[in-house]
């Protein structure tokens, strides 16, 4: 599989958000669960009025209950059909779409472009607060509410044991044959003036529970129930630790997509597609 | 009715937080809807296990739907019971009441002070987004999509001829023998980074609608509907003038109230109390 478009399509790049609550994550599922992918493909085939199922390739492919503010997809569409709808399709998807998923633009992508495999970083934001009477309720439903005071820079000394390049397999869920070496470029907890923690996790790709597996064994950093060397040490071991917790879901956002310059594209998709062993294994989210 | 404190009672001051979604705003009401105000005296009542139940008293009576980030209210309660509760009434509060309202403090408030009538100011915000795809899905339930491109130095420079003292009585739902007189000390539009548009609006008080009517002339002028002239010229006329629009309570948010300092607080609460002609008609929201 390369990334040369089929002749007669062209590659089109869809930069969308969600809120997770309601979906049984980004992929599109047998059993007919509602997901992303599926509400926009089939928005797309209603407002194009194809018979047609387009189907989508995402950068970031979130599990169930996380959002995104700055996903990016891409769908080869028949040259024709783009040239019919480009001007409207935003507008008429915007009033297809259920409230929960929107599509911010649909530009026609450069040559080599490949939503997932072009990407070089994706950035998560990780929410959460300790205040003791619970979370804003305007945004509960994208921050968590975690019941112990939390010690940001505690936290911030224990992340940084992480940031580099490691096999992050205690981290990671593990799947059979995928390699679970990642470059955590960033991973660093701020305090907003409106006191909700925010972390930002920024990486060349993750593998499966990666981000809420590393924030898991943070907040037991920030709230005294482990040391500060504790989450080195258990990537270190390089096993996954019953004692991780995987958090909850809702407190993370997919913020945004990294893509190198235009002449980069497809080199950077080539690469990314050789180094992660198993299709569909790495760069899951 | 004055502002002592029965004896034997402590003032106690809230501050608090509510998705105005779910409920039929701040008060309650006599067919059992679900209200804000209902919720949080009867958590205070669980809580302290009383089998009486403490009225709260409200700076802004926020109407159905419409959110409250900085809201402050007051109860009286026997001092012996807060005596015994004070210490863990914040976390056993913020355990029993629903997560769509939050109480951040509980404090016993100074002498003189009613979380009504003491007030100076209420501020609040209108969010608003005319983005072409609509608004960003974690922000939807306190954003408002507004499907025109809006012009926000036209809506600015409209604004600028409400601001005063001014009969709002063209702004204000009808109400037999309410003086609908408010000083509007702020009103103001800004695009935020993320393209968001934020009116702040600040007055002593509201009258009912008001800020969701001012929010509405203001709209159709940032849109091209109107001239920048009409909603000074609305306001001129005083009378309720079925042009304008209220717009949808869910991108309102009461963020603010202010008071004087603790030596002011009698004399403003008498103040405000002779001022509104009927008890119940001014300083509704």
């Amino acid at each position: 599989m390369s990334d040369d478009v089929q002749p007669g399509f062209v590659r089109v790049r869809l930069d969308l958000s969600y809120d997770g609550r309601d979906f049984s994550g980004w992929a599109k599922q047998a059993r007919g669960q509602r997901t992303v992918q599926g509400e926009i493909e089939d928005a797309l085939k209603t407002v194009t009025r194809s018979p047609e199922t387009f189907e989508l390739t995402v950068a970031g492919r979130t599990d169930a209950g996380v959002h995104a503010r700055g996903q990016v997809a891409h769908v080869d569409l028949p040259g024709e059909l783009w040239e019919e709808h480009r001007e409207k399709l935003l507008r008429r998807l915007a009033g297809r779409l259920p409230h929960d998923v929107r599509v911010w633009s649909l530009t026609e992508a450069p040559a080599g472009f490949n939503a997932r495999f072009s990407a070089v970083w994706r950035r998560y934001a990780y929410r959460v607060t300790d205040h003791p009477g619970g979370v804003d309720p305007l945004l509960r439903g994208h921050v968590l509410w975690h019941d112990w005071t939390l010690d940001v820079d505690a936290m911030n000394e224990a992340a940084a044991a992480l940031v580099g390049e490691h096999d992050f397999a205690a981290y990671c869920k593990k799947r059979e044959g995928a390699t679970t070496i990642r470059t955590l470029q960033e991973l660093r907890w701020e305090r907003r003036p409106d006191g909700i923690m925010e972390a930002t996790v920024k990486a060349d790709a993750f593998c499966h529970n990666m981000v809420r597996s590393l924030v898991g064994a943070l907040l037991f950093v920030g709230d005294g129930h482990r040391p500060v060397d504790w989450p080195g040490k258990v990537l270190a071991a390089g096993v996954r630790d019953s004692a991780v917790h995987v958090v909850r879901p809702h407190g993370l956002t997919l913020e945004e997509v990294g893509y190198p310059a235009d002449d980069q594209l497809a080199a950077r998709s080539r690469e990314a597609r050789n180094k992660r062993t198993l299709p569909g294994a790495a760069g899951c989210c």
